[in-house]
């Protein structure tokens, strides 16, 4: 076995990135991977030279490596490793390293646990998985059963993992990155900060932060718009981690006196982790009534690990027989106002805080469309209500978009709705 | 000016895509423009070598854009071409076609037309843009301010785009496609065709069909695993749109038979879409209980138009209370077998139908994780309940990954349950 260590310990790291797969080429599948492994790389402060995609063809993978392999230090590849013929990276990697490929039983016996696990026999097919070349440094994936490995290319490194988003990551995070970390004890490190914030537009939020894009340079400032909210990310370039986040600490400051309101959480955070966070640390719980959104909020509730702590029902009431007979709206006030009304929306909030003995209930009504809509009531109308036991109230929106889009953009005002209520309640211990 | 169609008319066209730009190497934004242009280029029969990805740097963009000219006849770029200094694949594109940049009138005009139209005087810097290398062919942009163009790299041809994806695609509709049109005119069509599958994993699948694999040159034939199921990929090469079908059909037929049972879909389907036909086709109804999927079944069913003339009512049942108060199951029952049972999936499934009066009721109750798995029930095991008038009915689970690919995978397997059990259910008119 080799050290990754001995060859490019010391120097200031340069990486390559080589995504493999012909429904890539295609256009069939968008490559993620490259951005998200991009983004890891630029924390560690790793410069990285460029991205190349290449199919399912061997001669063009290895055309593809041996060119990364020359120039840049680090490469490492998405893809190729499945258990079928047309995963060919196994067999590049091992000719451009000169090694065989070898048996690895120790691969193969955690491939054949996946399947026991999984109470199904494990095909022959996927002990193909299990032949490494020679020498190389084994890279473990806890999500499936294709492994990565590291091998020495001339002068330099070559890591290859699954394309499988979530078994990527992983493999990055649990093995990787702590191997890469190490490369650059006193390399220069970029570190970004996102703030993100929803109910905000991103002219308005631009005109609020206009100064600080011109006369800001380091950290710098850019504007991201997403379907569920505007970004402002700040990047920083500095000699180490606490210097970069001192300039992100600085610049953070005047951000949050700018929007203070809109601001919902950093980086990584989305609506339903904060509101969760904020539920938890307050001690409420909470239940959902959807028409519109048809489930979405429930959905991005319990995504959060934890959230039964909190989360106590939800209903999609998308039929008006559901909202009468599950949550015990009057059809009459259906009839009256309309389904889509501020009143139906007030009145299923209450009732699923009510039924489920939440202390906050949620709804949502509305016209995702693309049908439905009227002249009076168009697509894309959508009522939002929140009750809790002084309370009821509800808030009105009309969103653009396809139905997706709406149901996001309705989801969203619930969640934000709920997040500015949860700021008026009092922490407890 | 020169001609483009003496260059590469007649032959067989090959093509690649360079995008330049840090904040793509950076991770901060996610390339989208490769992946669009690739499909484009498919669906006129040209081959697609690589993608490369390059930064802001002169001497970088340069190697690569050399690279892609010497092995590949049409090359496009995407970036680089906005009025700041950090813009340079003017510079580059001229220096490697060998020519001076010359300033455009025409080009200049329609600069500054656009700051007129916008009201606002048109800054000095933007003017950089009207540079294009002498004796190109000019791509208009009707979106933006940065023109594209086309120079002769050797014997190859290179197409210059700005980076922003609408002025970009507006761009190759309007001036590249019509051009790459004639390039091919007895010209080759790539077509593809992806049958979806669920419940079957890569390696069975892949057994199903090795010989396939093999003996098929055209169309090829490519597996691909998704956390929802795998895809089986032909794509055929052909002179004609007819003529692909003709050969996507004949080897489709083939698939049909290998597996029979799993494919729900074709191309751009999904699960949902697919059951939703189903259900409409056979005039039935359904509703969904959900324990650990917490509303993604029902969020989404609803994603689907229409949806609402078959969905009639969801329940996240998440927390015990809920299971017994909304939807009627015997605490006892809970008790006894535990909520993530056989037993409580059937309760759930039949106690939905009859609530919500639809002819089906579907549910799902399991442990998605991170934490709350025992040694008897860990982490991914998932029953799936059925009911409907005749019967009710359940299947275990064991699934790998984390929360997020769990609650997927079960979601999935409860729409497939309900999608076969529509298969034996008669068509209405």
């Amino acid at each position: 076995m080799f050290s990754v260590y001995s060859v490019v310990k010391g120097c200031c790291v340069n990486a390559e990135i080589v995504a493999i797969g012909t429904e890539l080429l295609l256009g069939q599948n968008l490559d993620t991977n490259s951005s998200w492994l991009a983004q890891q790389l630029a924390l560690l402060g790793i410069d990285l030279f460029a991205f190349q995609t290449v199919g399912d063809n061997e001669k063009r993978i290895e055309a593809a490596l041996k060119l990364a392999c020359e120039r840049s230090q680090f490469v490492i590849t998405t893809g190729g490793l499945g258990p079928t013929v047309d995963d060919v990276t196994r067999k590049v990697a091992g000719r451009l390293a000169q090694k065989q490929l070898v048996y690895n039983e120790t691969i193969a016996k955690q491939i054949e646990e996946v399947f026991t696990k999984a109470g199904k026999p494990c095909p022959k097919v996927n002990l193909n998985q299990a032949f490494i070349p020679q020498g190389a440094t084994l890279i473990p994936n806890a999500m499936g059963t294709a492994p990565g490995f590291i091998v020495k290319i001339g002068k330099n490194q070559l890591a290859c993992l699954p394309g499988v988003p979530f078994e990527m990551k992983a493999m990055f995070e649990n093995t990787l990155r702590p191997l890469l970390k190490t490369l650059s004890p006193s390399g220069t490190v970029i570190k970004s900060r996102v703030f993100r914030t929803t109910g905000i537009s991103e002219s308005l939020l631009n005109e609020k932060i206009l100064d600080l894009f011109e006369k800001s340079t380091n950290p710098t400032v850019a504007v991201l718009a997403h379907a569920d909210g505007v970004d402002i990310r700040l990047t920083a370039k500095a000699p180490s981690d606490a210097e970069a986040n001192n300039l992100l600490d600085g610049l953070g400051k005047t951000i949050m006196t700018r929007v203070p309101n809109f601001i919902y959480g950093l980086d990584q955070d989305n609506l339903e982790t904060s509101v969760g966070r904020m539920l938890m640390t307050r001690q409420m719980t909470v239940a959902v009534a959807e028409s519109c959104t048809g489930g979405l909020i429930s959905h991005r509730i319990t995504q959060v690990p934890g959230s039964s702590a909190y989360f106590l029902a939800g209903w999609a009431v998308y039929s008006n027989r559901a909202k009468s007979a599950s949550l015990g709206v009057d059809p009459k006030l259906i009839e009256g106002k309309g389904a889509v009304s501020a009143q139906v929306a007030e009145e299923l909030a209450r009732n699923a805080r009510e039924k489920s003995g939440a202390n906050i209930g949620i709804s949502t009504t509305g016209i995702a469309g693309p049908t439905g809509g009227t002249p009076e009531k168009p697509v894309g109308l959508v009522f939002v209500g929140l009750s809790d036991e002084q309370k009821t109230q509800s808030l009105e929106f009309r969103f653009s978009g396809n139905r997706e889009t709406i149901k996001m953009k309705a989801s969203q005002a619930a969640l934000e709705l709920l997040r500015r209520h949860c700021l008026k309640l009092p922490l407890k211990d």
